[in-house]
């Protein structure tokens, strides 16, 4: 079956859906729409859309839309697009909380199936800048169908979007709503709340660590997203909030009793938790092994590297740079698929005057 | 002015100091202890010490010693070295709370000059099997000396400390033990906390995306080091946790009172001071450029990127993997000196037909 897709805004989301979607056995054709006229033409430039329409054009000949603009529109191009959608075609979007996006979508005659989707993924660079044809893969793809729509129709868009490579997951809009605010809302919030706590004193950033860094990197996004994102999920948000701050006062309880066991307790079974959570989020196998290795500063040290790896047929899934010191060399961790990938790594590295271990 | 070291304690911290002091300018000899004797065994094999001695012996000839021990081996640690002292001498620690460091250090007599030490640093891989002659480089390091200590004695071992790297700050034990109260003892309770608030449940830890895993990192460590570390600073904490759930409240009042001109000011006042702070931690010179490209998968790729950039006379000072995917490649983030470079190394890279563009 060959589908008829249309994209509403094409930033990073719809971009990157375009990129992925075109070309691929179940897509036709490939239309966007973009307020910006320089934005369409950078999606035609990248290969991102086939042709840029307009919102009542577009609609008129889609099998699936997706609208891939911030919330606050979603009314307006609803508004605007309703009276020429083909009874039988799809409209789903890409939104972060679905209840308000499931309101909107009553809008929409029955004939019409409402499917809210989220795919879990993003990027540092927006628009279409950042577009990228493999931004979804392996990404978790949530998709909330609206109680009117057929299986037939939610499997159809669960396949369609399974050719960006990501995990699609079918849920209830409630449910979705709750593990947003949980995995990615309140942490949010609670590194925007540890920021505040140092008052901007430079004296305590000096002192920010990796620990605190990593916590509150979140806390640089762009404001006007998150406050869209913030309140669209409100009332599950103000009860998850007090959850949060119900962990925290069992925490300050142990502390000011001087309850060992109890904080004992508390970490460790938080630390249980945190270990399940799989590495794969970059899309790393599971099992990979890593090395650490100590290496001189100076430039295509990292091509060697690669290249001693690349004559034992060793491919390298991942690689940080530790530390690094000007005119002195760092310490570098590269990810292997195997353990004994690992092991021969070490090896060649050693036999090069490279001081390396397995992690 | 050749310098008797003792290290007491032979772990990471302990390892490591070792390594970063022998052989500098400073140091004569490095003598170390550690209740393990395979762990001394290691020391001497990587260079971390020069010789192995007893607790009385070795603080017989030291001008510095330095505690490596976990907190509660301190007590006893003092108690065995205190009859041999030598007059003048600088007995200094690591731990991460300075408070309790410096009730214990009041059992040493007062001509023996005693400064409370915390470098912040730390590694993946604990005990002498981490230990790093660079560990230290770029980490601040706090000293924090007792009323008695005269400047020439702090100026000594903070120059001798330098020669680590580590970029020596002095302060007053209470405002050290506030500002490691904020910006690592609270954010590592706060991720705790997070990690509770999803039950565990694989549904919720499924959706974990990247904001999640990086926020709730450190609730991952081991919780025997985290309570030393949380009781030895419990009244301090009690304060920042009841301060951190008063900005949770602020943030709640504003959401329940859709309040949105007082969360934008609390997410955009978060971003400004979280924007400040330096990305220092792993040694990167301020003003380095970022590219990304986008690569296939295969053996050889990151030195074949490393090979291109080192044609060019480019360093590469970071690399970063995005993404990847089996069989289909990658996206990758590279650090280089300068903008100039950037530029460059975005047209040699597409000269290689590999899309790259300037963050």
């Amino acid at each position: 079956m060959a589908t008829n897709v249309f994209i509403i805004g094409l930033g990073l989301i719809g971009g990157s859906l375009g990129l992925a979607l075109r070309g691929t056995p179940y897509v036709k054709t490939v239309n966007g729409f973009d307020t910006n006229p320089k934005t369409v033409q950078q999606a035609l430039q990248i290969g991102a859309i086939d042709a840029g329409v307009e919102l009542a054009a577009g609609a008129a000949q889609a099998d699936v839309i997706i609208i891939c603009a911030p919330l606050r529109f979603y009314a307006g191009i609803i508004e605007e697009i309703t009276p020429h959608l083909k009874p039988g075609c799809i409209v789903t979007d890409v939104g972060s909380t679905k209840q308000a996006v499931i309101q909107l979508f009553k809008q929409i005659p029955g004939n019409i199936f409402c499917i809210g989707g989220h795919p879990m993924a993003g990027a540092e660079i927006k628009g279409i800048n950042g577009a990228d044809r493999y931004l979804f893969e392996n990404a978790v793809y949530v998709l909330t169908p609206g109680d009117n729509v057929p299986r037939q129709q939610v499997d159809f868009l669960s396949n369609l979007l399974s050719a960006t490579g990501a995990r699609i997951r079918i849920m209830p809009v409630s449910l979705h709503d709750q593990l947003v605010a949980t995995v990615s809302h309140i942490p949010h919030l609670s590194a925007v709340a540890l920021v505040h706590l140092t008052g901007g004193r430079e004296e305590d950033l000096m002192m920010a660590a990796g620990g605190f860094r990593d916590t509150t990197r979140i806390a640089s996004s762009t404001p006007e997203l998150w406050e869209d994102i913030i309140f669209s999920n409100r009332d599950i948000l103000l009860d998850k909030l007090d959850g949060f701050i119900a962990h925290l006062t069992d925490i300050k309880s142990a502390l000011q009793n001087g309850d060992i066991p109890a904080m004992h307790e508390k970490l460790s079974r938080a630390k249980t938790i945190r270990d399940l959570i799989p590495r794969a989020s970059r899309g790393l196998m599971p099992g990979f092994s890593d090395i650490i290795c100590i290496v001189p500063d100076r430039p295509g040290i990292i091509g060697f590297l690669g290249s001693i790896l690349d004559q034992h047929n060793i491919n390298i899934v991942d690689i940080e740079i530790l530390r690094v010191r000007e005119g002195d060399g760092g310490t570098i961790r590269l990810g292997v698929p195997s353990p004994d990938d690992a092991e021969q790594a070490v090896q060649a590295l050693l036999a090069n005057n490279i001081k390396a271990w397995v992690k």
